[in-house]
């Protein structure tokens, strides 16, 4: 056969609370309270294409790590699991740096939603960078796919043991204040952070008083690390500087 | 973000025993036996790229539906586990009928062979067409990747409860003089044809002395049903006509 190239269509885009790479969960499944919504795109946007998912609870999403896509494919990698200095190669990783930009994703599949035109898939655990293109939907076969006894090399069980997560008044303030609009905004910022989205050069030593800030919906999460527990400070709206 | 279309290169080409879609097994996994090597093509024949690889017991595999491109895409198809008359939802099925033709399975890595310039991923348990064009391998996380207990719809279970396989004195016999070049042979072709490849509106009635045919390595495996049994008749060697 010829050696060719693909031209591939996004079917639909991801709307996520992740609004940038920092904090993102590093595998779906990670922070259940992650919620997306995957909007179908014309000419894919129709009801039958949909007919019969419903019955599934989770699905594969396959997209394209679209933030990652000019930067240049390298053999090796350095997984913040093995603490950011040793190199593997780019087929033994999830990382979003590959010679094809695909990513994988299994998620809850929590509600077709149906209005007039629109269609939109509701996800549950996502690792997905707001913007995300789709290219495809998959149902999730347990039967093929659900290998527990799998032996998995450097990833065997979920990354790092959690970290603890505190908030201080105004943070957990903040969470309540919005609560109706954005519920389990408390717990999804714990859940982000438990997994302590530093990087890995950072995660031993963190100098007192860092800041870090991650941008998820309309506003940054503003926290340091404090006696190995990290502490959510405040919420700021608005545009970052 | 502006829609846009992505260009994907093939990273590997798939050798595999099957060389026509007809008896292909319908998901990975189905078949055991079932062996296929993905050889990496230049750029990407790095072993560095595959450092770390050899600690997973599997992987995912992603692929292009090669013999499917021309295909126009539908919003529904007919699985055959539904008796191929009920329609459902292209997204809710692994059809390879799709709007990207992107195929995904997940397989056991056997080995990865490194010989003078050649990088050779040896996978079990595959169901890819031969000449399939790969675009990603990742490795299988168990933590993220299995769910036993997802809600599959009508996927529930694998498809279609075994059909008895027997082989005649003269297929019998070939599989055994072939033994040396290929082991197992006799047992890969029962598992395929244990998954009963009829097309779902032949498998209640199939009329006597129909002869089936799955090309498969450099023979077609002739083959029919009596008494509700399959019965491999006899291996042929050649071109087909």
């Amino acid at each position: 056969m010829k050696i060719m190239d693909f031209y591939l269509k996004p079917i639909g885009i991801i709307h996520s609370c992740f609004k940038e790479k920092f904090g993102i969960p590093r595998q779906a499944g990670l922070v259940s309270e992650a919620r997306a919504v995957l909007k179908l795109l014309p000419p894919y946007h129709q009801e039958a294409a949909l007919n019969g998912l419903e019955a599934f609870s989770h699905i594969w999403i396959l997209f394209v790590f679209h933030a990652s896509l000019t930067h240049k494919w390298k053999a090796t990698v350095r997984p913040p699991r093995l603490g950011g200095n040793r190199r593997i190669g780019v087929f033994a990783t999830r990382s979003n740096f590959r010679p094809n930009p695909l990513g994988l994703s299994c998620v809850e599949l929590e509600q077709i939603e149906k209005t007039k035109g629109n269609l939109r898939l509701h996800l549950k655990g996502g690792d997905f960078l707001d913007q995300t293109p789709v290219l495809d939907i998959k149902p999730y076969l347990a039967y093929a796919d659900s290998l527990p006894n799998a032996r998995c090399g450097f990833a065997q069980e979920p990354p790092r043991s959690p970290i603890t997560v505190k908030f201080t008044k105004q943070a957990a303030a903040y969470c309540a204040k919005r609560e109706n609009q954005l519920p389990s905004l408390k717990r999804l910022i714990t859940q982000m952070l438990q997994n302590d989205p530093r990087p890995a050069y950072l995660s031993t030593m963190t100098p007192e008083k860092k800041q870090f800030a991650n941008r998820i919906f309309d506003f940054d999460v503003k926290w340091c690390v404090e006696d190995e527990k990290i502490v959510v400070m405040e919420m700021v709206e608005g545009e970052r500087l």
